[in-house]
Order: structure tokens, then sequence, then C-alpha cells
């Protein structure tokens, strides 16, 4: 086991960058924004809270959490929200609470595999119908079922990392059915679900299979707030949503304690939705979309087979037209061996698809284009609140320089 | 499995101060004590830090912490620190990466046996020398190595929770030996180190077996920091010490991401000892010292066998000698008899030695004297500034009032 993958590009990118060394980096998946100053106030005026506090999450936390849901179309009460350290964390303590091997989308997230393993359990990768990232095609689900007893539940990403996209709600009923019908817990991630571009796209299998449907969220994204750590589950309703919610309470206080605690008073408020911030998190999608679509179509542009992204910051193309090319010329094999080059030989760091599960052998990468918005907290407000942020300079500058890369990568 | 024992107590004892009653809250373990504004500033000065930040820890941080020990006798790099969202989770890390079955101080804290068994793994429990617990009897557990195959670790607590004690030199460096000679690690939990009052009594296992020894601590009981979620281990600089490290940062990048942020900037102050807080950690373990030590006297006086408490802010009271009377008036058996009695008829919360594995039928409680310093601010401030915090007449209230608790429940 290694660092997970996501993470470790990070610091080998930061540490090529310290030695001086000018490096595309488009590996990490950070929202690449900074802070607002409202949320940086209410940090800083709950600076003196220290109590452990309950484990679930305090009150005002809970409320704000269900209201953030409730708002949606998810109605949801306090009594079904956990607050944790992060949604990674309570989608270990929830994995952990389900016993069973775990179906999980090819290619996902990093992190549902090898938490799955870290739990001594199996993760069985299903394939994703075309364009529809981060949901397991349902019939194939179906297939997988049959053949592989022990799967107590499947994970969902929606929007999906690594590919951008978004599964259809046609799909994601579907995957509602094929649940209900063997048992299983859906996991939904949805920690992209405030930046689908188009929000009228937005869908949780929670609508089709509420009883059994384990939703995750963060500021991580919508607020770029990675490093506060501070994540929420909405367990269902159900009398298997209250058992689970019990025990994945139960391994929250042996693993971690409570959620952290002047956090959770700066996320009472956030996930108030107060006009600032939904103003803001309107903002960031916009610039996402925007810079999202323009990466995509450099890559596009050059013949790489690319999905038109939906959400989140990320586009995933796949080379597999370029295999001879990039084989012959650069020796590139795989998913890895791609990712290689592009660092080595072009200082642009990306991840393999490997790294998210993809099958052995493809060509693919994904490529955090939240990462292009420019150098310090100037740049980044200023790409925050263009109207056409492509053309900001800084980012302009790095379109070409990425396509000149491709360029002379797939000549 | 339920919520950790000391969290759910905490749970109901607030519930019951909710409902109007005066409970004697004794059973939960936080320092009590209000949080330095040096403190304050720090974390808000660093408000706005919300990147994710490298798995191991900030650079600043992980600094700090290597000098926190190095100027506590225990030469430590930067490379062989590791920060986590508190102790707890890097202990559950660790003890995830050590593989095998787990030899534990019989009584001690709660979660150790809680954290083994979800990880599928043994707790073996081993009994401690009198007057020195958190530290397993070396010969006991050597007779234990013999007959139970598949332990690789131990677990000590210097000072101890539960009992309030501290193992004697002597015994730490014989666990040492033992250690070594049978090739086990040794999980050191060292969070009340800087509260033990007698400083000259500070051990550490890392001393006599520094190839094979993991030191953990955090901020949360020398600074009363509970809810900032902030810990550090140190791992030996051995080719052991550096595998496990590895294997626990991996495991971190999956469980948790990352520290918490902006608290990773406020502990790189803490840890570097600054003058303020260092006179705050003096002032605060006087006020444990007296506090616990009059607490250990009033149990004492009504003739409950208890040790003379020696760090942190517990007292551990044995009712042994109480068993006749109590069985026939009370009903109670057993140490969760005795604290729900105490709970349900005397409005006094603690917790039964039964929650930290102390053997079945056993007549123990753990008090937490931290409980007695106030409430709010203003008192508590007084209590750790006082030279006589004993003598408050909010403390000495409490104080009398636990006195005729005991003279009705020992009648």
């Amino acid at each position: 086991m290694s660092v997970s993958a996501t993470l470790a590009a990070n610091e080998i990118i930061a540490a090529r960058r310290a030695a001086g060394q000018d490096v595309l980096a488009l590996a990490f998946g950070e929202a690449g924004l900074p802070v607002h100053p409202a949320l940086i106030g209410q940090l800083a005026a709950s600076a003196g809270e220290a109590n452990y506090g309950p484990v679930a999450g305090i009150g005002s936390a809970r409320d704000a959490v269900a209201g953030y849901w409730t708002r949606r179309e998810l109605t949801t009460g306090a009594e079904q929200v956990l607050l944790g350290p992060g949604s990674k964390s309570l989608l270990y303590a929830t994995l952990h609470s389900l016993q069973g091997d775990v179906a999980i989308p090819q290619p996902s997230w990093v992190s549902y595999a090898a938490q799955i393993e870290l739990l001594g359990r199996k993760a069985i990768t299903v394939p994703t119908l075309p364009g529809e990232g981060g949901v397991t095609d349902p019939q194939a689900l179906e297939q997988t079922l049959r053949d592989q007893p022990g799967i107590t539940a499947v994970v969902a990403t929606l929007p999906d990392n690594p590919t951008g996209t978004i599964a259809s709600k046609q799909t994601v009923e579907k995957l509602a059915e094929v649940a209900r019908r063997h048992e299983l817990v859906i996991v939904s991630d949805e920690i992209y679900r405030d930046l689908v571009f188009d929000q009228s796209n937005v869908v949780s299998p929670a609508q089709w299979a509420p009883e059994r449907t384990v939703v995750t969220t963060s500021l991580s994204k919508n607020l770029a707030l990675g490093g506060w750590r501070i994540g929420a589950a909405r367990f269902p309703g159900s009398p298997l949503g209250q058992k689970l919610r019990a025990a994945v309470a139960s391994a929250a206080s042996e693993m971690w304690s409570a959620p952290v605690m002047p956090m959770q008073h700066a996320a009472a408020y956030a996930w108030s939705d107060p006009t600032e911030l939904v103003e803001r998190v309107g903002q960031s999608r916009q610039l996402h979309a925007a810079v999202a679509r323009a990466v995509a179509g450099v890559f596009a542009q050059h013949g790489a087979a690319i999905q038109e992204p939906q959400g989140g910051f990320y586009v995933y193309p796949d080379f597999e037209m370029f295999r001879e090319r990039l084989e012959e010329r650069w020796g590139i094999e795989d998913s890895a061996g791609l990712a290689q080059v592009l660092l080595d030989d072009f200082n642009v760091g990306v991840l393999p698809g490997s790294a998210f599960g993809a099958p052995t052998g493809t060509l693919t990468a994904r490529v955090a284009t939240s990462q292009l918005y420019g150098n310090g907290t100037e740049q980044r407000l200023a790409a925050l609140e263009s109207a056409d942020p492509v053309k900001l300079p800084w980012i302009e500058e790095k379109l070409s320089r990425l396509d000149s890369v491709l360029e002379d990568f797939l000549r």
C-alpha cells in the first residue's frame, strides 16, 4: 500500500516545484480557490471552542446539514445526520459498518478501493455506461451480483470523479432498483453535487431508494475547504438507516471521537446556505465549468476521446487512438506510463487512469482543471469573478502550454 | 458495539442537565479548562488556510513536534513524526498497521480494546502491577506471550488513564526487555505526559526500546484542546519504525487525508513550547494535582481503596471492601451497577471500571476530577490561577457534596 495516489502526486509535484521546476500541475483534486472571508470570520470567532462535543456533531451543525439536503429535494431530519472530519472518514466508517464486499464503479475515486482493502474486504469493480461515470452499469451490476456472493453495498459518485460526468436519472433509477432487489446499501458520494454545471442534471439514488441510500458530502469542494476536514453523512430514516447510523456513530467514537469543533460552528453557518456563500458557490460552479470545458476542448482538438464535462473540476481524456504512436515514440503501454512521460518529459502532472482502477492497459488520465486558476489569492479571485475566465492571461497561457505539450506529445 | 463509553456517558449527563437535573458529572475525560488566548489568536490567524497539505503534516508542525520530544529527552527528527486528527485516529491507524493481536493493560483506556475489535483483531488484557497502572506487568505479559500466539504489539499508557498512576522506571525497562525479546512493537500513549505531577517521574518505553516504540500525544489534555482534534505520533528511527510510519501514512491518507490545516498552524506554535504555554501547562498540572489529590482524599477518608494520583486528572477508587454492604443495600454486584446507582440515586456520573476492561465483578470506578473546576471560563481561570484551588467555594462545595454522597452511599 502506498499513500493515496492523489495525495502522493501532490507531494511529488510540490517537491519538483521546490526544486525550481515549472510544473503544470493537473493532478491534485483541490478546488484551487480561496476561502470566503465570511467563513474565515466564522472560524476565527469559534477558535475558542475546544470541547469534544457529541460524536454525531453539535445540534446547530446537524440542523444546518438537514436543511442543506432538505432544500435540495432530499428531505432530511437532524437525527439522520452524522458529521465527521471529512467525508473520507465518514465513508471509511460507513464501509466498515457494512460488513461485506463492495461494488464500485470502474473507474472511480482512488480511495474507495483502498479503504475497502484496508478493511480486509473485496472491492469489486463494475463498468459504467459511456458518458455516465460514477454509477455502475445497472445491468453489469446485476450480473456481478449473480456471479459474486457477499456484496452488501455499491458505491456511486454523483457527479463523478475522475470523469467529470454525471449519470442520467434513468441509470440512477435502475441502480436503485437493482440495489433494492439485492438488498444492497447504496453509498452515494455527492461531494461535488453543488458543482454540477447544469443543476437540473443533479440526481441522487436517495430519490429512488431512500430506505437504503447513505449520502455523503463535505465543504471541501463546493467551498474549497479541503484542509478544514469537515464532512457530513445522511443516513436513511428507515430502520436499516437507523441501525447503520448507530453502527457508524459507534465506530466514529472509536476512530476519531467527534468532528472538529471550531469547524462545526463554521459549517453550521456554511450549510445554512447564506446568500453570500450561495453566490460564491455559483461563481465557483461557473468557473469550474468554463475551465473544464476549455481543457476538454484542448484534448478534443488533439484527437483524444473525452466526455463533455458536466460537474466538478476534472476531465478524463483517453488516448487509445494514439496507442501505436505512443508506444513507438515513448514506450508507453499503459496509463501509468502515460502519466510518467507527461511528468518526466513535459513537466505536466496528471493522474493515470490506473489510479482510479481503470482496466490495465487503458491510456486514460485524470486532469484536475482547478489547478489552472492562478497562483495566489489575487489571480484566483480574479478568475472567480471573471465573466470569461479562460481569457485571463494566466489561464490562457496555461491552456496554450497544454496545447503545445499535446502537440509535441502526440506528434 | 455502542458509542465509546466515555463519550456516551458525556451525552447522557448532558441530557440530564438539559432536563434540569443537578448532576455532579465526573465521567468525561476532558481537561475542563479554557483555551489559552494565544492559541485562539493562532487559530484565528490561520483560519484562511484550507489546503489539504501533506498527509504527515506541514513541515513547521512536524519540526515543532520533533522539538517537543527532543526537549523531553526523546531526540526526534521531523521525519519520524506524523500528525493526525487527534491521537485516537493515529492509534487506530497504527494498530491497523501492526497486523496482529495486541496486549493491553487491564484496566486501560476504553478505546484501545474497541479499536482492536473494530480492526477484527484480539485485544488481550494483561494485569498491571499494584499502583503502576497503564503498563502490563512484564512477567504476566511474558506468560501471556507464551500462552497466546499472534500478539504483535503491546499498548502502554504513561501516565495512566483510568488509574491516574504512572509505572516505575524499572517496570517500563522490563516491559522494553520483554518487547524486544518477543519482537513486539510498543505503542506508548503519552497524551498525559506533560501532566505528570512530579515531572521527574516521567518515563517512556522509547528510552529503553527506541527501535520498537511508537509514542503518541496530542494537545487535547495538556492544553485542553480536545475539540481541535490534533495529535502526533513519533515513530522509531529504526528500519522497523520507518516501515511502520510509511504504512501508517498510507492508511492515514485513505482514512482521513491529512491533519486539519488551521489546527496544524496553531499546533506548530503550541508544540514549540512558547513561554506562555509552558506556564499555562504548569498551572494546569498544579491544578490537576491539587484537585485529584483532594478527591482521592475524600474517597480514602470513606475507606475506598485508592492510589495516590500521580498524573492527569483521574482517580480510580475501589469499593471491594464494601462489597457485602453495597450488594445488600443497593443490589450492586459489579462496577456497572456501582456507576448506575451513583447516577440514578445520587446524580453523580462516573464511569464503571468495566468500561476500561476491569475484570468482571470488580467494584471500581473512574472519576474525572477535572470536572470540578467550575462552570464557565471565569471560574475555571480562577481555579487555574489559584494557589489553593480546593479552597475555592465552588470546588469546596463539590468536594463536600461528594463527601456527603459517599457518606450516604457507603452507610
